[in-house]
């Protein structure tokens, strides 16, 4: 069995003349991920493959086009987890890094630390092999655009993070997600994204990447929770899982996840009126849905 | 009820001149939060309190006298978790506030979002009343001494990060951390510290703050796991913690932390040398202990 399942972010969208590009890029980065674990590839490796392909799609709030601070920078936050081996490798708030996942992927690969920020985070994705760009590659008129939105009337759009989780044919599972957090956000914000356990977990039985109000994830630790509801709490996947957002919205928060086990099951739950996703598993057809 | 722990960061000490003044510190920084919390004060305060006693204390690893990045600079973190409401906050990377874990009680109280780094996090402490300081206010002989001693023999002296946990008169419970990090860290750099779930947590059952190789404490999400087996494996407080010191050391990490439930009951194992740690409940004598 191999499978991957992908999103691109919970949120209150409104249908759009945009829908069908996204699901279209959905699609590319869900074929991109699956010709990785197809071809015997590792699930950390079709994660990120698959993260890559979205942030440079300008439509979703990761690498280009990302959402801006309220200042109108760009910080952006990515993670991965290894669930095989237990290692992670996020970075916090960089600017100069063209995919952010795959400076998240160096903190995990060559450092001997696990969370990295700011700058020091992009001295040393860029030693490690990244891309270097300006920070204001990542700025597009969209993205102005909403901001201004949100500046004049504080109505944000759909979040639009990307992630994916992956079991590869080794059985193998990997959880990623990157984001330009949310639109408005406070210089310095820092959401679920790359915070190991809240917004991005795996480990041998589960992996999970989880969008929306970044804030209330952390708060409940949410993937982290899930994957204790199933290691302890004998629930099923997509139990666990509701239960999990449940208690994000006890506090108030809303948003949704994708989480995968080892068997390939996998779940893809949100109280949001809409969560990008798309999946594919060896025993079924490809999927790519928005609402 | 009313009870507090204090830590003082796990490590592979050795025996110093240096080790009265640490329990005089432990014992002073027992004494304030203890104050708060014997005059009727919120759990949350006497945390804040206790922490901030041992940040002005050069020989811990938290505000002055701090461990320093690799390039001699210094960059501290710290978090608070108020078990009552779920309300958290953290800060990453500060470096010109004197108080790490006044800056994030402002993050916390003040602002929308949870986890706040960098320069960003800096402005929004200092606009919210944290003292600004410059940043050489953190640099001081003796770790300067350390980190040369770190770069010509990579070896590490003890980490010494900061922390507590209480209960107050009304039944809740909280959590902090604060620390400069490892000595000699690449700058960027984030541990357990203010990752919560990872370092520092808190919910109506339990408040957890750990120390010690915080990269391990990450990528177990070991503040949160002792919570959950807790709450679903039924464990006593002990149990669950000795359980989640294993699954660090399973995975090469060493460390300590501290951990206090609704009933009043704590734990502080560790498995380091020593960990320095503080103690008090309202039935008992304080307590103060090095190894």
């Amino acid at each position: 069995m191999i499978a991957i399942c992908i999103h691109g972010g919970a949120g209150d969208r409104q249908r759009s003349t945009e829908d069908s590009r996204i699901l279209q890029a959905l699609g590319d980065a869900l074929d991109a991920g699956w010709s990785v674990l197809e071809s015997g590839g590792a699930a950390l490796d079709a994660v990120q493959v698959a993260i890559g392909v979205l942030e440079d799609e300008p439509l979703f709030n990761a690498g280009r086009g990302a959402a801006l601070t309220l200042d109108g920078s760009v910080e952006l936050d990515a993670a991965l987890a290894d669930g095989a081996t237990g290692r992670v490798g996020a970075v916090i708030g960089v600017q100069r890094v063209r995919y952010p996942i795959a400076a998240a992927r160096a903190v995990l690969d060559h450092s001997p630390h696990v969370i990295m920020a700011g700058d020091g985070a992009e001295r040393f994705a860029i030693e490690h092999g990244c891309d270097p760009v300006e920070p204001d590659f990542f700025v597009t008129e969209r993205s102005l655009a909403a901001l201004k939105r949100y500046r004049d009337n504080q109505s944000r759009v759909e979040l639009g993070t990307v992630g994916a989780v992956a079991l590869d044919a080794a059985g193998r599972l990997a959880a990623g997600n990157s984001t330009g957090g949310v639109m408005g956000k406070l210089p310095g914000r820092v959401g679920d994204t790359p915070i190991i356990g809240a917004g991005t977990y795996a480990d041998h039985r589960v992996a999970v990447a989880c969008t929306g109000y970044g804030e209330y994830f952390v708060r409940v630790g949410a993937a982290l929770r899930l994957a204790m509801l199933v290691e302890l709490g004998s629930q099923s996947l997509e139990a666990a899982a509701c239960q999990v957002l449940d208690t994000v919205t006890a506090l108030g928060g809303r948003g949704g996840l994708i989480a995968l086990d080892a068997d390939g099951t996998f779940t893809m739950p949100f109280s949001t009126s809409s969560m990008a996703r798309a999946w594919r598993r060896s025993d079924g057809k490809p999927g790519v849905e928005l609402w």
